[in-house]
């Protein structure tokens, strides 16, 4: 992979990224694309809904990893293909993970998968059952065969997200403990390992605050690196009289001590006001999972799952962003 | 009535059921009515929404007893008719009860009516203010007088439904233990009756289990008799961190041991997806209370409430479903 | 048995039964038992407590069926014998219960107990394992062989308590229809029976009210026939900030019309007051299950569970209890 | 400003409020306007929702205070200015609250604004923080100064109302009493003070019951007077296992003592049905504001939020309107 | 009465009131009284508990209102007389009020009052049932016949408590706003009134902190004036996972601008620690309510409700406890 | 230290641990000491209680750290000096900890610490705040001097107890995953470490099940090494209408895979049934912390929390315990 260096932006070229320009009519630092959802929950013929997903760039296309919840309702992984990565061709099997050591904990069920390519393979981490919700790593070469590796986390804990490179020598994973259901808490934290096996040297990263994250907020894509810091976007949920409300904002950690938070944008970024992400099987849910970023154009293509049913995709322009976030932060 | 034997369904010749083929681009063992919802909310000048209702042939035609919540949002029942099973002409006014006996409980509120053809009359099950829920039992012979009966069960307990004829020699009913308000737990149980007076003989039928039945789960249309055994169609629920999702599913009970599952379809066969389902009332709920089959063709449709407001029609094949539920089985 | 009639209380003469005199400076209407508690926790080997115990006249001496929670906290029915009525020498393994219909529920647990003489032999009552608490009945005729009758309602329910009598030529039976833990809520009702296995016309008898009985009420012993009505003792549970607190109080149901409650004492009786109620297992328990009753003399003596770990003794005698709760009584 | 008394209400001309005719397919006595919602809730830059506003005619046009939450959704207060009631100029920044007495607490948030001309100026109640939700009482004379008085309650407590006059030579006040959080309960209080400062002679005035108006009641547009008495709206909120759910319906107050329910329509007037009631940030919330009476014609023009998202209007007429209030009224 | 001035103590000479130094082996700021509990629950036929109550000087001797709970558990307010201060004659019927104007809320119950010298006349205050619990306001002067006044609050507010003088010419009372059941927070504020009739200019005082008082705190005694500012007891509640533990503390508030809080003592002063603050109806309860203090000696006796059943006292001298508050005050 | 190795136990010749032998009329396979409890809530001056505390053998005498929580209720570790195990010098000031990371958290609370002998130096573990409880490791040498590691975990987990040896090669901790209040949930789980830093290769080790262990369970002292597999000793808790009650009993792990449970014992081995142990600031805790064991006579010593107040002592012999295990173990 060629990788060059946007003046902002420090990553690949990915020319070919989903992209479609502001609407004159808008002055959002965030917009949707326009034939949202890209995905629809039927999109192959056992699914119930296909939200919460993952997506990379893969030998010139798109490969991802998708969260399929099944007409039992069951959550399961899958596997993705694209070309442009707007039209997917999803398995319509969930993926087998291959298990070197008998002692990890069996699977029982998946979901909300991130992917991050890191060093030389994608590494995939998710909400794993492990006597509770656990963050389980695994990798794939090819998006065909995943191995498991050892659960990153003793359960409670969830929406773990892997840093795209190591930092002050070592690995580094965010992630947000949790309870046993529909958690009514949660902070982001940082672990670091050396081999992504033991973990340990955890950090306390950011806590709830303002209403739209005032119940709990997750991490979202893997992070993006910037020449101000890691930008994040992460999801926030507020606790209205009918349940959750999940919106998503955006922050930027330090590059060298990623614990740190240098900006963080008061006002979310996109809340539920569409049809699509106001109405599904769980209503009033944006959750992003993963963001493409083309490291020459400045351009960002964020994914997320809409309601718990479908999944969509939103725009932005990497020194847009950054800006607002910095004019509105607090810290 | 004339009564024949499809070489899987048992019962009546019912060759003017509504129906409509499924449409080319669907798959699923289970499709909607095109013209859904067909009972909108405000059919009635009183009616707040009618939905969770009970139709069945009557003299050639259709009757049935439907629930009507008032813009009061008192829950009613209501008596209605139709040429077509379509278009119901809906009583203005709710039933009134005769009660022969002074001990029985006084009135308060009915609703989730279904309706029983069995032996020489109408019996109408429901769930009735009993001190809490209680299943009622009540019979008519032109949906015109309704007389009421003794309480079939102590409170708390809901959807109470009878099987069509006696098995065993005993009357039999489904019903679904509860407590006094949204209960978040619920198995179906059988209970046995020799005079539809004395109940006993409980037996538990199924539990919960997988994620869209993983809070309760309850009866809806009087059993099917088929040469498979007793087809049933039920609800399920599972709870989301906005509430409780309704979808339906299927199962198989032993013909002379009808607590006794054979088959039990794992997936749903309908959830909350179309806008009269996931918005109304309360949102996200398909509620079966009746079905109509037609022992020459093996037609089946099925009454539906959405979102709590309107009621619904969707359409099967009973030989293709029950392929569908072996095929999907897990008991 | 002879069974003659006092002036007030209809049933047996008991002479043996307990007694201990009020003490000078007590002008309440029940009193402790000086020597209390009767039976301390650990009686037999396995025993954690052994508490809500049922003690009837066997054979010119006592016997009972005692609720046993072993040391795996475990909730078992043990059979006990005595000579007075005080000193009890408690099986040390617990009952078998003999099914001749293998379709009736495996069992799981069985716990608060209740024994009643009728027609030729003892049946027992008891909250029994049914995918949920429900009411068991079984009958014994030598305290060694216990049969076990099909399950008389349907979950949940708790403290079913027989009478002692066919009344209108039907069995009855009072309970408190509940939910699967620590239900919050509580009505006495009642069913009715003509073979003892068939249950139905349900009746309301009374409900909850003022602050001691503001939360939940059940039936304690079984009823004591006067000339006056049916004396039961029940327990009223008050939700302190620090949890559950029971009393137990009385009321005379109607002869004929059992389900008419005749009067009903304002105040409580007993409230847990000395260490033994205050302190165990569960604090501030007193939970009534078993009275013999004298008819020469009018003497009552009542079995009380203690704290959810010992058993204990009350006294009244019939005539100056029925004078107070008459005095005291609102319906 | 001129005042006429209409034959019916009592009260200022104001030919210049919004109207439609009800259409010919409706005859409930509220009608929607269809063009609703009048305000989207992005009629100003940083707003995520503009609902539960308050407008009031001022200098022969119109203007109000508006409730904006912002995309940090934080709650705020926003003058606007209107020429026709239904296009509405708010402006972009909350108003700032001039502040006399600095014992009096800081200002964090204000939600769900009444504006009240009473004497001589505009006066604005308001969900307040103090250490709690309490009602906050300003005035006004031009929508541009705006000076915060002390609060008018302890916390817990919201929609607090005024009445547009001094009866008894007292001002008075709804006010509903709450917790800390999405209150579960409430009823509707008045409150009494001779300089708006000191609050007493306190009076309970209606209490929750029927199904739509069973968990909640609060106060909504400032009383109308009618030689009937005072036609109160207000809403009532009914817990579905999805949550709350926002109607509301109408009172009639005695003139001389407002703590006395002279009439209590029974049905709701308006709940949420339309693709903006049930949608948004808060599905299934009505919840009126504001009320514009035309003493000539007896027109009503009512504001309400809808879904907590946006604002929408219907209308009445007030002879229609008691009328159909004594028909279904039971107190 | 004789008021002088001690050096600390600013009111009356009290020579007779409870005392008892402290022990030999104790250095803490209070100690318990050795004959604890001076009132036992069943000091009167009636009583189920006796505690929460309110001692004052009464023409040379003592009087009081008293916390009865009877044995339907219904809470009452009795007077009581003592020559002593520990010995008391409570009156064994309760008080009754007399209410000069019908408006004012029915009689339910009555509950933690505190007794105030004021002016002329003695206040009591309590929580009164007022369609929710409230603040009530009565007086007397000879504790026999006692006059209700309008309620001090809205729902919902308990622990009332006026200052003993007008301060800046205004009456002041503290209070604890709360919810309808067993409130789960709850800071103290303060309220103004020129006539007790109309409250106002309300004032945050103190909010909830450290473990021992983390859940609610509340006023207890009447303030006592001493020359470093307003002496105050109050409780402070922690949540064990067995419910609550009430435990007391004390601060200083400013003489002239009483909501400000000069200091507050960082460690509890009483939390429940012997069998009759542990073992009763609400165990682990110490509630302060009343506080006797003698200006010539500094000696100050309190009474304190325990375990919500009996009636106890503590002592200390208010140099010693001012000096402890001051080394050990976080403010 | 010398270190011998008996029939059974593997480890150190403590001929000095406190011993008592059991009582004649005691069969139990735990007895308690006759002069508890051994440590007194007020053993300090500032201590409201001392509780779940941790002994070790100290230079042939006995060092500890344990719980004092102070009289503002706050939680703090506290190192103490005995010279027989039974009277024990508790430091009057909390341990200070030595944090050479500044990254590390600050510190707020510290509770229910466990110490351990492992290679070179004493380790301690406890429940820290890291923004919400987590577990937190230090060392010390001499009991005066402590040095703070790296948390060991993320947020919310409680009950961290090291093995006091390495294992295949790996340091070895066991802890309790839970959620940020009185967790009412809560399995063991195993963890491993190269470093004591960095910790992975989660383990599943054991789960809830019969009712005294049904809420949730949690390691005790640190492991006993025995021929048998790690003796551990674990408290269990079962959830009664009024609270949690804690129990303990004991399981034995594999030796070279501690996560594989070899014997569970199914009664429990202590039960709260004492007046110290039912009495307190939590009622109903039994809380192990602590074992001593003498490799030459067999010998342990239980040190356990009694109502969360004081500190108590129990005792068995290592072969009857293991043989009481095995004959009543179920895995």
């Amino acid at each position: 992979m060629t990788t060059t260096t946007h003046k902002t932006l420090i990553g690949q070229s990915l020319p070919n990224i989903p992209w479609q320009e502001r609407p004159d009519d808008c002055s959002d630092p965030l917009w949707r694309y326009t034939d949202n959802p890209i995905i629809p929950r039927d999109a192959i013929p056992c699914s119930n809904s296909i939200f919460n997903s993952a997506a990379v760039p893969y030998r010139g296309k798109f490969a991802g990893v998708f969260r399929c919840d099944d007409k039992k309702r069951d959550m399961r992984l899958h596997a993705g293909f694209s070309e442009d990565g707007l039209n997917w061709n999803i398995q319509h099997d969930p993926i087998s993970l291959i298990k070197d050591d008998q002692e990890i904990c069996d699977w029982r069920y998946g979901y909300d998968p991130r992917v991050c390519w890191l060093e030389d393979r994608y590494y995939v981490t998710w909400c794993n059952w492990f006597h509770g919700p656990a963050v389980a790593i695994g990798y794939t070469h090819d998006f065909k065969a995943f191995h498991l590796l050892e659960n990153a986390t003793l359960p409670y804990n969830r929406n773990g997200v892997l840093f795209p490179r190591k930092i002050l020598g070592r690995y580094m994973m965010l992630s947000r403990p949790s309870d046993t259901g529909h958690t009514s808490f949660g902070d982001i934290f940082l672990s670091q390992s050396e081999d992504l096996i033991y973990w340990g040297r955890h950090r306390h990263v950011m806590g709830t605050r303002g209403a739209w994250e005032s119940t709990k907020i997750g991490a979202g894509p893997v992070p993006i690196e910037t020449t101000e810091g890691w930008l994040i976007f992460y999801h926030g949920v507020l606790t209205s009289c009918n349940g959750y409300v999940y919106h998503f904002g955006a922050a930027v950690l330090d590059l060298d001590k990623p614990w740190q938070v240098r900006y963080r944008c008061e006002p979310y970024l996109i809340s539920p006001q569409t049809l699509y992400e106001c109405v599904g099987d769980v209503p009033n849910v944006t959750f992003p999972c993963a963001a493409l970023a083309d490291a020459d154009t400045g351009r960002i293509a964020i994914y997320y799952g809409a309601a718990d049913t479908v999944t969509a995709l939103c725009f932005c322009k990497v020194d847009e962003l950054l800006e607002y976030i910095k004019a509105h932060s607090r810290v």
